[in-house]
């Protein structure tokens, strides 16, 4: 590609608007392309199946030659849970702080792709070069440790992506939000900004990480038996006032949960927990010093079916067992979806006696993500010339494209974009200029794409009223009927219940065929036809069911 | 049944304990039997397919002939919506004010049941005799309009059930619930109190639906386009409030939604809706008038995917598109589950360029339930001797128990029960005293009941990886494979890309076939088998996936 002063900046979202989860960003100049993160989503309730949902790459496909690095904010699920789906694609190098390689680096290792991959840490404050792009990694305060923001200086200026972040300015760990970059670079000049919107809902302030240490003090202070605390795995700042208020009132903490005993174990390896000598004993240590001695800190905080505290809640955990005097607290609010899910288990843990705490009864839990007045203050120090809102549905984009409009900025400046849309700048110009492949990729299993709409449709149908096979065996030469209709029925109703109504089906399909055969009907997919329809309105008409029917003839 | 002194009151809850919803108790002394109640629920998200359920009525079926009425509290579906599957099976006498019978005369006649149905009109302050039970209906508030508390009169006491209630000391509609005599009822004694629990975690007051209206007027100062408002089509209050402001500002009313039309139309007949004439006009006059001069009221505020608000933001509805200018207000909040169909609404909407408002923006939603401070006002007036926590999760039951404590009550004297509990009561004494059937009763279609464990666990398992059918023709004599196997996938992958994977499976379930030959494995039940397994462990090493699969063997 041939350079010119007339070369433009495209930045191409792929994941993580309109819709929350599976982030993913491209920035791209002449001939060097960066990704901003790499992010899984998890399912909607209409994928049936699915176990997580990936950015479509097509694009970075088609460009591969040009992409240099993929960039990370930090080490959640939605910046980094596709890596391992992506790398196999696209193996390029992937720069982030330390926390957030250490935790790509286990993930890496468990798809047996870490050999393979090239991992570069990088500080806050150091710049990374890509060709014509530089990488500014800048700190920010989030629901996990070591966040940040990003600068990258182009040719035509600065592209600033807040990443996820809140302000918070007591953090645990001590280190602030670098305002003082962030007032440096807007001061300089900054081109166009990306920020996050998943809170842009909620006027005010989001509290501080400390707040929750507060109420953790006050639990731990009452509680007379054991304690027992769930909590995101991730949220290594949660998990250090969990074990600070356990020290401070003499009690041995134990970790509970696959992927709470990961996090830790790479967060302490790193430095990013202190943990006092001793403080930590597995399990069976734990079960046998007195309940008054004891924390357990543990993963399930939404409910989730096969998570440590569900097993606890429904008696199916092999070393702990809920008894009357525990203090459970669920340090977490819902994510949408998971209500049920959550309010299960605290039936549960009530029913078996324990007191449970959870975010309608007490603050034990406070976002990771900025409230209004907090992206107001980082719109005002950044102050770019063009915005771009990013991460979050549609109607977060919208209230935050509202929310600069008030604070100032031109509607004209402001893009809400979608997956794919590219957006091109100049200096002084912005403009949305076409769009690419973009989309969901449906992992189920190791299918990775492979589950599409007609495979979704059919689980949805076969989900809401099961099933009716049919078969029946026809001779080749006679065209007549051999053996069968057999019909076999799952899902639909009782069997030993519907014993009439099979029966009546069954003769129902046997009319058919006689008559197909009278008719001198022999076409295979019109005897299917004939079977479903006269089947399908039968059964409706009796049951007011649709379930799905499936001819199937054999011809010998 | 020989009575005597010490025949025992029975209250038995069939419905509404550890659980949202279908809402049933049985109020039993000696010959004398009394149903409050008559709700269904909405399927949990694990029961697929299902339209609604019911409680369990086995108890009141086997004690027929001493059911003398159903009493109702109000005319929501989670109290009255059972009644057609109820009244087929036990047929008596109900009991209402004059809202709710309004609204179950009009679904008794949908059902063809309004013939043989008697329903008696009751008006507050009025008790009705059956038997040895003296009922009392009480004036409450509710987010539906006539709803009422019950004081039922028996030999060894009061009990007093507080149905769904709120206090709102600014009503729509002027009347407030009736203190008075809930304070007359306490001075003189009660004996046990049933109490909603549904809002029990929420501290201070629910707000007056007043301040709602507050807010409409608001909002239809300021739109100047159309206005499109939907709610729950039951809260006639907040449908006066609609109809006040758009009279106020000189906008027309039309309404969408059938549910909506059909209340509107049983409250406006029973003069429980004030309309100025002319105010209401029928959707196609209202496209012709100027969108500054409409205002239409819909359902669908739960996002419900067939809902008059879905279609209009999807496009679907046959007689209002959204254009840009639109203000759509959601006056309602989400019911825990419909978070995302919501939300997926609201993106649309803004999609489509109206401006919408929504819990998370302004107040144009009050909750129909009391709050903590109501709940202990109703306590303190009442004054129970014992107490049941009715209306909600065990969490909340749980909390409302706690909530009497802290008002000084006996935790001896407060009974967290379940659907089925038994608790006796004398003139000053209670106990649990066994339990009796009770539980959901799965509607799907027309069929009531006949979908159980093993249907559900079927549709499960089919929703999450589909299925195979696998079949093959034997000979009777030879035993040998004359046609087949065939192999046939839904919802499992994506066919025309997995050629080979079915291809492999049919060369594998061949082979299992002729090895039965071989080792002469004759028993069906033996050859099924061995095709499920070695498929099984096939497919889920090639995929990682379990669908099922269903073997067929025909013979001939």
């Amino acid at each position: 590609m041939y350079l010119t002063n007339k070369t433009k900046l495209k930045i191409i979202p792929l994941g993580g608007l309109n819709e929350i989860g599976k982030n993913m960003t491209v920035i791209e100049y002449g001939n060097d392309i960066i990704v901003i993160d790499c992010g899984l989503a998890f399912p909607d309730d209409e994928m049936l199946g699915i176990d997580l949902v990936i950015p479509d790459i097509s694009y970075l496909l088609k460009n591969k030659e040009k992409v240099r690095a993929i960039v990370l904010t930090h080490g959640h699920e939605d910046h980094i849970g596709a890596l391992p789906y992506v790398l196999r694609q696209l193996n390029v190098p992937v720069y982030g702080t330390r926390l957030t390689l250490g935790l790509v680096e286990y993930k890496l290792k468990e798809n047996g792709l870490l050999r393979d991959s090239k991992l570069v840490t990088v500080k806050p404050r150091e710049t990374v070069t890509f060709g014509q792009l530089k990488v500014e990694f800048i700190r920010t305060s989030h629901s996990i440790a070591d966040s940040a923001a990003l600068a990258i200086h182009t040719p035509v200026g600065v592209v600033f992506h807040s990443g996820d972040f809140k302000i918070d300015f007591t953090p645990i760990g001590g280190e602030v939000a670098d305002f003082h970059r962030f007032a440096e670079l807007g001061e300089q000049g900054v081109l166009v900004m990306m920020c996050d919107s998943t809170n842009i809902e909620r006027p005010g302030y989001t509290m501080s990480e400390k707040t929750v240490g507060d109420t953790f003090d006050n639990i731990f202070r009452k509680a007379e038996q054991r304690i027992i605390v769930a909590t995101f795995a991730s949220n290594i700042h949660r998990v250090q006032q969990i074990i600070d208020s356990a020290y401070k009132y003499g009690r041995k903490v134990s970790i509970s949960g696959r992927s709470m005993i990961n996090v830790i174990n790479v967060a302490n390896e790193l430095g990013y927990l202190s943990i006092p000598e001793g403080t930590l004993v597995d399990i069976d240590e734990a079960n046998k010093l007195p309940y008054n001695e004891v924390v357990i800190i543990t993963t399930g905080s939404q409910g989730e079916p096969m998570s440590a505290l569900t097993r606890m809640a429904s008696s199916e955990h092999k070393k702990v067992e809920i008894v009357p005097g525990d203090t459970v607290v669920i340090s977490a609010s819902a994510i949408p979806g998971n209500e049920k899910l959550i309010s299960r288990v605290i039936n549960q843990l009530f029913k078996k006696g324990a007191e449970v705490i959870y975010d309608a009864l007490a603050d034990v839990h406070v976002s990771g993500h900025a409230c209004q007045e907090e992206i107001k203050l980082l719109h005002t120090l950044i102050k770019p010339q063009f915005f771009i809102p990013v991460h979050g549905e549609y109607r977060h984009l919208k209230q935050h494209a509202k929310l600069a409009e008030d604070l100032g900025m031109d509607p004209k400046n402001i893009f809400i974009a979608d997956n794919g849309t590219v957006i091109e700048f100049t200096k002084n110009s912005g403009r949305i200029a076409g769009t690419v492949t973009a989309g969901k990729v449906l992992v189920d299993g190791l299918g990775v794409g492979d589950v599409g709409n007609i495979v979704l449709r059919d689980r949805k149908h076969l989900s809401q009223d099961g099933l009716l096979v049919v078969v029946v065996t026809i001779s080749k030469e006679k065209g007549s009927v051999i053996a069968g209709p057999d019909i076999i029925s799952r899902g639909f109703v009782y069997v030993r219940e519907s014993e009439d109504l099979m029966e009546e089906a069954k003769n129902l399909v046997k009319e058919t065929l006689s008559q197909c055969e009278k008719d001198d009907i022999t076409e295979w997919s019109s005897i299917k036809t004939m079977i479903k329809e006269c089947l399908s309105s039968f059964l409706y008409e009796k049951t007011k069911r649709n379930p799905m029917i499936l001819p199937i003839i054999m011809e010998i």
